[in-house]
C-alpha cells in the first residue's frame, strides 16, 4: 500500500521571525509512519522541518509549514501517487495571524467609527482589520501592548474525502481537559461530516510523553482503546490493512 | 574556560496545544558550542527542547522553553559553575500572550467603558485585560476572529552582567531589512546598554541555510565580519579566547 502520513504541527508567521505554533512534535506520526514501513507499505511522509522523523528506511520526507504548504504538498503528493491510505496526525492551526498593532492604533482607528451609529462588535472588527492590515517585517520589541488578529486557516481534512474518495482516511481530534463522552461525541461528529473510516481521538491532558490514551473510533461504531503511542501506532497500521484488505 | 551558551528559540503558550515561538532553529549555536568544545572548552549549552544539538562530545545540554524558564536555568547555571563566558545567541521572546478573546467578548467588555470620561485608548486596554482575562484551556477552533493579547517579558540580557560581572559577555542582535548603518547603530547601543563585550548583529534578509553574514561588534568598536554560520562561530570562540587571555 502507499500511505501518506501528516505529522508534526504547522507555523503561522506573525511577522519573519515569530510564529504561531502548534505543539505537535511528530513523535507519534513518525511511529505510525515505522508501523506501516514494517508492514512493507510505501510510506510518504510530511511533516514541518522541525518534526521527529521516522527511522525506518524507504520511508520519502518531504516538509511543509503552513496549513496552504502542507495542503498544497497534499494535494502534490494525491495527484502524483495512488495513496490507499491517509493519516493525517499532523496538528494544523486553526488560525494564522491577520496582522498585529498596539492598542493605540486600534484607538485611533476606532475613533471615527464611534461616530457612525452601527453595532460595536463590527465597528471593533473593522477598526482591528485596519490597524492590523499591514504585516509588519518585524515587530518592534519597544510596544507596550501588541494585539495580534488571528483569522481562520483552510480546513484539510474535510477535504482529503474529495480528493482522494477510494482512499482510508484516519483523521485526528485532539481536546484538552474534557469528558470521555465530550471527546468522543466530537470524534464522531468529525468522523461523520469529514466522511472518514477512521478517528483516533484523545486529550492532552492524557498525554505524557509515549504514555498517551488514544481512541480509534470507526465508522460503524467501533472503539478501540491504546495506552502508549507505539500502541495507537501499531493499532492504525492494522486496522488501515484489515479496511483495505476488506474492500 | 567554562562557556554557557544559548541557543534556539523560546516560545510562550497561547493555549495547551498553541505557542507563539521565535524562530531560532540553534544551528549557528551549536556550530558555535562545537567551536568552543574543539578549544578544549567545557560547554553548558541550554536551549529549547526542539533546537539543533552541538554533536561534540562532553557539552552539556539542557533544555528550557519559556523565557522565564531560560533565565531560571541560566540563574541556576550561573550558580553552580564559574562561567567565563556567556554567548547568548537564543532568540528569546520579547512578547508573552497575556490572553486571549473574540471581538464581540471585547466589545461587550468595552461598551460599558465608553459611557465613561476617559481616554479611549485606556479604556481599550482595560477592556482586553478584562475580556481576555481567563486563560483557555485550549481556544475553540470555531471563533471567527480571536485577539491575541500580547504583554512584555522580562529581558535576559540587561541581567547578565550583574549576574555574571567577570565573564566575557555575546549579545546577539538580529533585525529585518534594515540599513547597514541602523544595524550597527542598533547593536552598538545594546552592547553599551548591557555592558557586553561583543555582540554578533545580523540581518535576517542576509541569512539562509549557513551562508548568514555576521558582524561582530567590540565593545572598543572594532568590527569584523563573517559570511557563514561557520566562520561566525569560529569567530566567537577566538574573539572570547583572546578577550580571556587578555584579561
Amino acid at each position: 500500500m502507499n500511505i501518506l502520513i501528516t505529522a508534526g504541527g504547522t507555523s503561522e508567521p506573525v511577522d519573519n521571525v515569530r510564529s504561531i505554533t502548534n505543539t505537535g512534535t511528530g513523535r507519534l506520526g513518525s511511529l505510525i509512519a515505522e508501523a506501516f514501513a514494517e508492514q512493507g507499505d510505501q510510506v510518504y511522509y510530511l511533516c514541518d522541518p522541525r518534526a521527529v522523523r521516522p527511522q525506518a528506511q524507504g520511508i520519502e520526507i518531504q516538509t511543509a509549514r503552513s496549513t496552504t504548504g502542507v495542503l498544497e504538498a497534499m494535494t502534490a503528493l494525491l495527484q502524483h501517487h495512488t495513496i490507499d491510505a491517509i493519516i493525517h496526525s499532523m496538528a494544523v492551526s486553526d488560525y494564522r495571524p491577520q496582522g498585529v498593532c498596539t492598542v493605540d492604533a486600534l484607538a485611533a482607528a476606532l475613533q471615527p467609527l464611534l461616530a457612525e451609529d452601527r453595532p460595536l462588535p463590527e465597528a471593533l472588527l473593522e477598526a482591528l482589520s485596519r490597524a492590523a492590515g499591514a504585516r509588519a517585517g518585524k515587530i518592534s520589541s519597544q510596544l507596550d501592548h501588541p494585539l495580534v488578529l488571528l483569522e481562520k486557516t483552510p480546513k484539510i481534512l474535510p477535504l482529503l474525502r474529495d480528493l482522494a474518495p477510494n482512499a482510508v482516511l484516519v483523521g485526528f481530534k485532539l481536546l484538552s481537559g474534557v469528558s470521555h463522552e465530550e471527546l468522543m461525541g466530537v470524534a464522531k461528529a468529525l468522523l461523520q461530516k469529514n466522511r472518514c473510516d477512521f478517528v483516533l481521538a484523545n486529550d492532552s491532558t492524557q498525554i505524557e510523553g509515549d504514555n498517551h490514551l488514544g481512541y480509534l473510533l470507526r465508522a460503524d461504531g467501533q472503539v478501540s482503546s491504546y495506552p502508549t503511542k507505539q500502541a495507537i501506532a501499531a493499532g492504525i497500521a492494522a486496522a488501515v490493512k484489515e479496511r483495505r484488505t476488506r474492500t
